[in-house]
């Protein structure tokens, strides 16, 4: 049976518009299904509103226990539902979950060492409960997962968007054939970072040995690409990395860069 | 096969200590469960803070796009997870959902007449998703349910929790022997409301035509008793009212006002 997990960034979700295309073209992605969402500006203008400040450590969120229920609301609440809602409007049988839900990821508090994160979560693809993912999704139901996973003992814990899909992506590669989609702003991995159109259609750990040596690839793009090597070397049949409006156009092969 | 559907209000909710006491006592319910939650003060404090006022015809909420949002963020987001991320702690397997999650509850807005209440919606038991619950039950999950439902169209709605308790209840009763627990701030049903130790225990249809006709019941206990009576002649087996601190003793028959 295939699947496909897809994640969106915060990007997509703060724009209404946008949204509603990408969904609507999720909605038509055949076979089973699975959307992994960030957060997005709502937290952060959410949190402003209720005089709950971001701190940040080398660029990384610290999350306390006020940014915990920050996250919990809009994260598992208002974004995640107001997906589901609009899923179930064009058919697509929904079902909007965190990683408490099911007990689907379990997850360990990141320790501290040099920082403390806060209500981090760190999952790995041993803990997804693929058993109760698997129930649902031969059930014809499609989980729509929060970035939140939990810690066992009663706390909700923030957990990477990015780090979920690719978890959930390698756990389920045993039952399933899956694609694991990134979407981005970007078309895909560019082999000009001044132009757009100019995107790398297939990328193998030999071709990103060369691209990185070459600095063709850098910065951000490095890690996302070892994360989607990792996935594949994992047995996830393909990771492709491509822009959120080109989504049916990346699942037919027609779009983003794919990683083999 | 036995189900109970246990319904809490805001009172428990508010309170920390005495939440966790009563899921504790909910996990230990023997069979398959369900647990309706409202929603408590939480969700005004945080309207307050986030400059969301609260608009009230007839002693009822209005629930406009703001107020949606807001419930939509504390109950389906901070207090259903908070619920299900400790019930996970002691081993009870919950699936946190709202009525849009897997299409469960889908609703009418309720049309405007004397009164717009805004995103309200209206459940019927011809309407429970009892396929998808079943489904969950079986599997071994507990669906933990927010008061929110979907119109089908993109939209959430704010739905009252004791409604969705009481369709629940009547919509499973084709499959499984239910029990509907409504849990509240008194020991049951009192034949002297200055006495909290006067319950009665069980009240029939005739019991409670004598009952009100004695104004020994009056107030909000009629409807509450009404829709009991209304449950139990659609094939709900028990619906009993008691004291959230009483669960266990209400389930073994040993507490509340059983309704028969």
């Amino acid at each position: 049976m295939q699947l496909t997990v897809v994640k969106i960034g915060g990007n997509i979700i703060d724009d209404k518009d946008k949204l509603s295309a990408f969904l609507l073209a999720f909605s038509q992605l055949e076979g089973a299904r699975i959307l992994v969402h960030g957060g997005g500006r709502i937290a952060t203008d959410m949190g402003l509103k209720l005089g709950i400040e971001s701190n940040y450590v080398n660029g990384r969120r610290i999350t306390d226990k006020e940014t915990l229920s920050l996250v919990t609301m809009v994260y598992g609440g208002l974004i995640n539902k107001t997906i589901v809602a609009e899923l179930q409007s064009v058919g697509c049988n929904a079902i909007g979950l965190t990683g408490a839900d099911g007990n689907i990821l379990p997850a360990l508090k990141r320790p501290v060492r040099d920082v403390d994160y806060g209500f981090v979560g760190d999952v790995t693809s041993n803990g997804v409960n693929t058993t109760v993912l698997s129930t649902l999704l031969q059930s014809g139901l499609t989980p729509v997962l929060a970035p939140l996973t939990h810690d066992g003992h009663g706390s909700m814990l923030n957990t990477n968007a990015d780090t979920i899909a690719r978890e959930v992506a390698r756990a389920l590669a045993a039952i399933f054939e899956v694609q694991l989609i990134y979407c981005f702003e970007k078309k895909g991995v560019l082999s000009d970072p001044t132009d757009d159109d100019s995107v790398i259609r297939r990328i193998t750990a030999a071709d990103f040995k060369e691209l990185t040596e070459k600095q063709i690839v850098s910065g951000g793009m490095i890690p996302k690409l070892e994360n989607a090597l990792a996935a594949v070397s994992d047995g996830v049949n393909k990771v492709i990395i491509g822009h959120a409006d080109d989504l049916l156009a990346i699942r037919s092969g027609e779009a983003g860069t794919c990683i083999l």
